[in-house]
């Protein structure tokens, strides 16, 4: 799936609209990353510099521009939540034994699990000690709270993955704590910093949420669309471990019981074929399953949208109304 | 070693005097644990109610009787302290893949790698969360102060083992960042919640973080101290995997050339016999190397102990005094 031209240059126009900004918080990044343990710093910033889409610096950015935010403040915190969840995804890969992120090797394979679980300690207290010097009680615990919701998350995942009875709320509350709580508390904070109304507060937390799970859900449904390659490698070992994500609940809870069964044989069984995938894959299009994904990735940006409809219209906020749309498309 | 009787008794009268609040300490952290993400609670509760000596909830309790703090914060932060040092313990056994934790089979080892790692964060995520609800900025900056440390200092000990040329210096930073730090806010956060004057709270954490630096001083000395059976157990796997502490590190800068080469063919060997073993802690009688680290427990304790002449005397500083000596004792 190609990206659409007219959001594509959208996306160019947003990152070039924010990009002295954009560049401040790399430079931030580095500068806190430098004058740490070296090891911290090694590990940081092979996983930092590797990319992604910095998508939460660059709400932090827009949702503090959109609130008037202004000096040193919305850098540094958009600093901060790259790095908690740069955290996050260090024990992730710990946690899911993953080969490869962003392209590159997974930290946890070069510097071995202890680093990356220790490393991961270090960013995420890091990144909490250099917010709270903001000492402001409305960022501490909007933060703390997205942190511990995220971790909630985490565990909340390990119990649903292999769970072939999980349903869809269960799988939409995961992508709320792991993903969609951090992001809501992003556009929360660049409020914070502007010093809006409440009302304006939580609509930007709202907008955050719903970006963050329009993200999720729209991210899990495009892993079936890879291409051949990546789906054999990525897709074949998440089915063999059961990863439930929307498609596969929703393929299992549509599919007829003898095409359910088939599929309920291959998951979890530690090996999936290729020719097995096809045959997952065949039977999501049958049922509808990765549309149904997709549609409900856009419903998650519609309401997204509909949150800043306190906003008067703007810049900042005609870029955010683009980046929900960003998130749920992406070049494979 | 048998615990002096004098300071066995004088530990007793300890908790008697604070049972009541010991007592809800407990509840707290039950409370907490319950009403949580299922796994989190049964991980959790499994190590709290492991045992353990309950040192940080009970310097926690008696620094805010010594600073006439009253009420449910003391206890909250008692709780608090102690699941945050329980998270680091079941991160700590994953990377050093423990066997065993107070006498029980370590959390990661019942529960797997993944769930040990994620219960831990959330414990450290939840403690901060609760923490930062008291809206104290002198609480929250001492606190995840501690917590950048205490991750620092367990990145740094990654490095000091195996390295045989690790110095005494290194090895006492890495002590003070691993738990002096931590034992140093909390005594601190006892002074913050009853109000006293900044040379008061420099005064408990000062005497905070020696007792920790005795603490641990005496705790790795004290592993050379054991009996037959565990010395065979743990001491041999940790010489096995090169763990500098400093009895060794200082029976490796007083032993002869040809006995130090001797000890370091062994050290990081992989697998370390009894023989071994015997030889090593004939060699350290002989470089008086235990006596030594005792002698160092002891100068941290009479330093904690000289950190509190600011305050007069009164029972709970008599019971800060009479637990510096406790910290350096224990019954084997």
């Amino acid at each position: 799936m190609g990206m659409n031209p007219l959001i594509e240059s959208g996306v160019n126009s947003i990152w070039t609209s924010y990009r002295d900004q954009m560049e401040s918080v790399e430079v931030k990044l580095r500068e806190l990353l430098t004058g740490i343990v070296p090891l911290a710093s090694e590990m940081t910033s092979y996983i930092v510099s590797g990319g992604g889409k910095r998508l939460r610096p660059l709400l932090m950015v827009i949702s503090s521009r959109l609130s008037d935010a202004e000096g040193p403040d919305p850098i540094l915190l958009a600093a901060v939540v790259e790095m908690i969840h740069t955290a996050t995804l260090l024990h992730d890969d710990v946690v899911d034994n993953a080969d490869v992120r962003r392209g590159k090797r997974a930290a946890h394979q070069r510097w071995g699990n202890q680093s990356a679980i220790l490393v991961g300690d270090f960013l995420y207290a890091n990144s909490l000690w250099l917010a709270m010097g903001l000492h402001s009680h409305e960022i501490n615990d909007s933060l703390t709270l997205a942190c511990k919701k995220m971790s909630e998350g985490e565990i909340l995942e390990l119990f649903l993955d292999g769970n072939l009875d999980a349903t869809e709320e269960q799988y939409y509350n995961v992508a709320a704590c792991k993903t969609a709580t951090l992001t809501a508390s992003t556009c929360r904070l660049g409020g914070v910093l502007g010093g809006v109304s409440d009302e304006e507060k939580n609509a930007l937390d709202s907008f955050g949420y719903f970006v963050g799970m329009a993200f999720q859900v729209a991210d899990d449904a495009l892993d079936y669309m890879a291409s051949e390659e990546k789906l054999g490698k990525t897709l074949g070992r998440d089915l063999a471990e059961g990863k439930m994500t929307l498609p596969l609940i929703h393929c299992l809870s549509k599919a007829s019981e003898p095409s359910r069964a088939r599929i309920v044989s291959k998951i979890g069984s530690g090996l999936v074929k290729n020719g097995d995938l096809e045959e997952v894959l065949q039977l999501m299009r049958e049922t509808g399953s990765i549309d149904y994904s997709l549609s409900r990735a856009r419903e998650f940006t519609r309401k997204a949208q509909e949150s800043l409809s306190c906003f008067p219209d703007s810049l900042p906020k005609q870029h955010l109304l683009s980046l929900s749309e960003f998130v749920i498309s992406r070049e494979t």
